[in-house]
């Protein structure tokens, strides 16, 4: 990928916990949030993709969390280092404060292609695979 | 219904926010929780249910919110006065300290009887009507 | 208030179950986000607030879940028809889907002004009393 | 550790997604409220840690998702395999499917001893690493 899909995101009571900062389960919904949005930017709808047949499903993950985000911060999620295989791929991602770009969470999600009923892998649809290979 | 159903809940980090209690929202999980032990102690699990085309769902809620539950509070949520018809039933439902008793939340919950797919109203099943009338 | 303040909300994985459509609870999480954003559109931030002892903490909600929004949906979410007193206020809320204003899901919402250390309800700070009065 | 740790978790409709499965950024919680409760067995509540200037936090996670559970499915997770370091320690951790044992998550997580107000590395508590040495 040349450059880094950047989506932000804005922290919400709902995001917070108890220590006063972002849960750190959160940041796994806010990456999910930037690979879909990311999806959404090369022109597919996983709502639409679920009615063909069609869910990406993690697989894996690897995260760590540097510094905490806290109540009402704006960060930038990105999507990035997309590695295509035909019935998977692998993103690197990170959570930036978007004030000074402190990297605040960063970490790699493995993502696998699986056909919506019984979750068994399956080819990358064509037209995703040769949008993702543009990249 | 004679006694109220109690179902145990234990506030961990993912249930509070910045504020250090319980997050709003969270108790609206919690309620849920109860009512779905209440229904599986009628003998009714509700993954079984949508499989055979029924879903049971919220179309309305009242909710007070009286006291903070905080980190590692164990709580009681009940499932009380139940109003049951055809194709709905309306319950109470409660959120207690466990320690001495003190109401932290209380609501009422309006629940529809839907077809899993359309999501269009339609009768109680007889055997789920049937057990609910016993209480 | 002269016209309700709307605040879009793209609906995630995270927020949808297992029934196909967004978990009830969400709600309550998307009309919070719609209050943060309206607040901070009127200038203030609940992190600085929160910093200098003040919260709001919602007490009482009445919410109506009148049809379902799905993933991908693009929602619209408001505050409006405030009600403003001394140490709270009430606000009318609606979710809407951004296509064709289709009523999702309407409620109120009670909001106290709370001391952020002993949660005892305390003026609305009155800057910000003022700047609700004018609308 | 002579034997895992194991804390029972069911599934509830909040937990799954319009997959039809436990959306993956729960089993992040799911896996915190097994440490909690391990905390717990320990004789630590971590509101009175934090009351007291110390929180565990996570800074490092590494996950496998193998198979979805489902609504209504009771999971067993785990806490074992503790590395303990004088400031952090590391456990190993799995979701269990607690009909046949199936692996459905497993991960491992590096836990900080934090400060609770600066977030900055201090020392395990004695009497807790004294404990957690025991194992």
């Amino acid at each position: 990928m040349s450059a880094p899909f950047i989506w932000p995101v804005r922290v919400y009571w709902e995001d917070t916990d108890g220590g006063g900062i972002v849960y750190h389960a959160n940041y796994v919904r806010f990456l999910e949030r930037a690979r879909s949005e990311w999806l959404r930017r090369l022109g597919f709808n996983q709502s639409a993709l679920q009615k063909s047949g069609v869910v990406f499903a993690v697989y894996a993950m690897q995260l760590k969390f540097q510094k905490p985000a806290r109540l009402d911060d704006s960060l930038d999620t990105t999507v990035e280092n997309l590695i295509l295989r035909r019935a998977s791929f692998t993103v690197s991602q990170r959570v930036l404060d978007q004030r000074d770009g402190t990297l605040l969470c960063s970490g790699e999600a493995q993502i696998a292609c699986l056909d919506a009923e019984r979750f068994r892998p399956i080819p990358i649809p064509q037209e995703i695979y040769l949008e993702m290979a543009k990249l």
